[in-house]
């Protein structure tokens, strides 16, 4: 063993990840969907574990569970959410959270946050949001299931969570937030590698393009006359995926994953189509580009086609690059654990980290998907694939916190 | 006048589409599904109508109403369907049945037929197939209405029509059968002319495109791990839209009315596109060069794509060309009433007519449709071009008798 190397508890760790799973077991992965009997099982399994670590627990009322140090001086915030996508893999989330108690436990100086509903059953990062005082008693009024419609109101209520306050972050306590994470793609497996060090959260840009034409009977109406909304679309999409790869970065990746005609019959000539179109990047430069490019697809569509075709910007997310001092002691843990088998490479997905490293300098790190595989009970990684991020994790803090 | 054609009363014709169209009355349409309450009622009211012009009415257990001619000699079948689409137009169908009544008032040998269902709520053509004995009863058992699951079998029962045997062609008795129609496009209206004499309706073949791909995180996953078939399909769909201009004929028509991705989400590379294509001409050999060029595409899709497209035929229907001596009278006549206001054309729409034409010499006339437009409540005609229709259509079936 590496004699400068601090040496977490794997075994308890990968055992606390067994031990989480059984809650709300689904096949090999899980279900607790935010604010049901299982996540609040969950939590109150977190709380348990936190107090047994030397932590002091406490639940908000939007759900967040804090494990706070005891000691004095500066402390690091770990963790992630706990609840799942429904019927979902075992470790997104939980690992973050598990690890951060690891950390913890092995007597680093670390509160441990498992954030509510990052899985965004009821809203958008409403722990990570509500932690860092973005969170609005209007916005919680307002928001509801996305898939059933219960009120979040209603929700809360019903969790036992209805009344309580809601725990903001202390100013000044922190001297970083960290993350860990499965990498949900194949980079890492495909190299062979078992730690990423993620340089930042890419931005997601999401657009709605409307393209309206004339819904005709397709037998009647010749090819000369048609205003077909759905060949517009189809046109379109072609010249994106033609364009794209000529402006974008190494890493961004692009989307169309709805295509919706209207009326959607064999023999009726699409009279409406929507399109949902994303991008994303980590660089705000790349992302402008990219918005330019489609922009000018749209202007082209509406001077060669006979419909008209509308972009609606959606979302247009600021991309959260993380901690560079972070990421340098994330790094040199890698390099000396697991020399040659690590990288650094962003994430294309949203984490509650976005939020975090908005007030506090802030990391994540990966470790493999098997498959790539995430959002969906088969999701694993191998044993010691999660063992190897633990111990990068926990000496990169060390490092960190030594800085 | 010219002294040899012969006139039918348009005034009472007009007056009687008037009638009609107060049954099952929806804006300045009609809602007149197949064996509901109003459809049914205009089946009384045209077995009256019938009675009133001298023929006999009977209606069967399916629904068509046959009002036959008492007198000796061979006869013309005239007629269309009288049931609407779901919130349509009032001329679709109507046209034809009541222009056939004013044909038999005014004396010429015409048995008046209205078929059921030839828009399709309960199956395909089930009138004009049932006469024509292209319908068993296994088919009837099977069937359901398209939009909300009630069994054929229930319908007919609650219509009063369970029980009742179903009419049968006679053979021998029809010299031929004429359908008169709206055009359901605005190749008539854009040229200024008052009447179409078709010259066949074009066959329809009908394809699925089921593109499999792989399921992932629009985030987590790189464009080059991407097994995405929405984008598939996308590619292949602009490939046909290249390559049919290439390959087919004056009036083909092609059409993509669906394009499903599954799981549709914004930020999921769809794992699954359903893709409806479908494409229309007069002439079978334009029919097969077309579905080559279709195996091709989805050919060349699966060598370039890490995706795999299967094509499934759901329908690959006959041409089926009008009587040419038909032609010629109705173009006779057309010329003598309104010379220079007509044209030949082929119907991109499949009428009754279509199953005529395996039995006996058919023919259709279209009269055009303001703004091409039909299956819409908005359809519509104007008077003096249903007038002229009539004109045409009655003269050019008295020089077709007469032939």
């Amino acid at each position: 063993m590496h004699s400068n190397t601090f040496e977490p508890d794997t075994d308890r760790f990968l055992a606390d990840l067994h031990a989480l799973r059984r809650i709300g077991a689904f096949r090999t992965g899980v279900h607790r969907p935010t604010y049901t009997p299982e996540d609040m099982e969950s939590r109150e399994w977190l709380m348990a574990r936190m107090a047994k670590a030397g932590l002091v627990p406490e639940m908000d009322g939007i759900g967040n569970v804090l494990g706070r140090h005891p000691g004095p001086g500066p402390k690091l915030l770990a963790g992630s959410h706990i609840e799942s996508q429904n019927e979902a893999g075992w470790l997104d989330g939980a690992l973050g959270v598990v690890s951060a108690l690891v950390l913890a436990r092995a007597g680093l100086p670390v509160d441990v946050i498992a954030f509510a509903d990052e899985e965004g059953h009821y809203g958008s990062f409403l722990g990570s949001r509500s932690f860092t005082g973005l969170l609005d008693e209007a916005e919680i009024d307002a928001q509801a299931n996305r898939y059933h419609g219960k009120p979040l109101r209603d929700a809360l209520r019903e969790a036992g969570l209805a009344g309580r306050p809601r725990m903001v972050m202390e100013a000044g306590r922190y001297k970083g937030f960290v993350e860990m994470h499965i990498e949900q793609g194949t980079t890492l497996e495909a190299a062979g590698e078992q730690v990423g060090v993620v340089t930042g959260i890419v931005a997601i840009w999401q657009y709605r393009i409307t393209i309206e034409g004339q819904q005709d009977h397709a037998g009647g109406t010749t090819m000369a006359e048609r205003r077909d909304a759905g060949l517009a679309a189809v046109r379109l999409l072609a010249w994106l995926d033609a364009e794209f790869p000529k402006h974008c970065a190494d890493r961004t990746v692009w989307t169309c994953g709805r295509i919706a005609l209207s009326p959607g019959a064999a023999s009726i000539i699409p009279g409406r189509a929507e399109v949902l179109f994303q991008f994303r990047d980590i660089s705000v430069d790349v992302l402008e580009r990219l918005d330019a490019v489609l922009r000018r697809g749209v202007a082209e569509s509406n001077r060669r086609e006979r419909c008209v075709a509308t972009l609606e910007v959606m979302g247009q997310s600021a991309p959260a690059p993380c901690d560079a001092g972070w990421q340098d002691a994330l790094a040199a843990a890698a390099e000396a654990l697991a020399p040659g088998k690590w990288r650094r490479l962003p994430s294309g997905a949203g984490h509650d980290a976005q939020y975090m490293a908005r007030v506090m300098p802030s990391a994540m790190l990966f470790v493999p998907s098997i498959g790539g595989i995430s959002h969906h009970w088969s999701e694993d990684t191998k044993a010691e694939d999660l063992a190897m991020g633990m111990r990068v994790l926990a000496e990169g803090a060390r490092r960190f916190l030594a800085g």
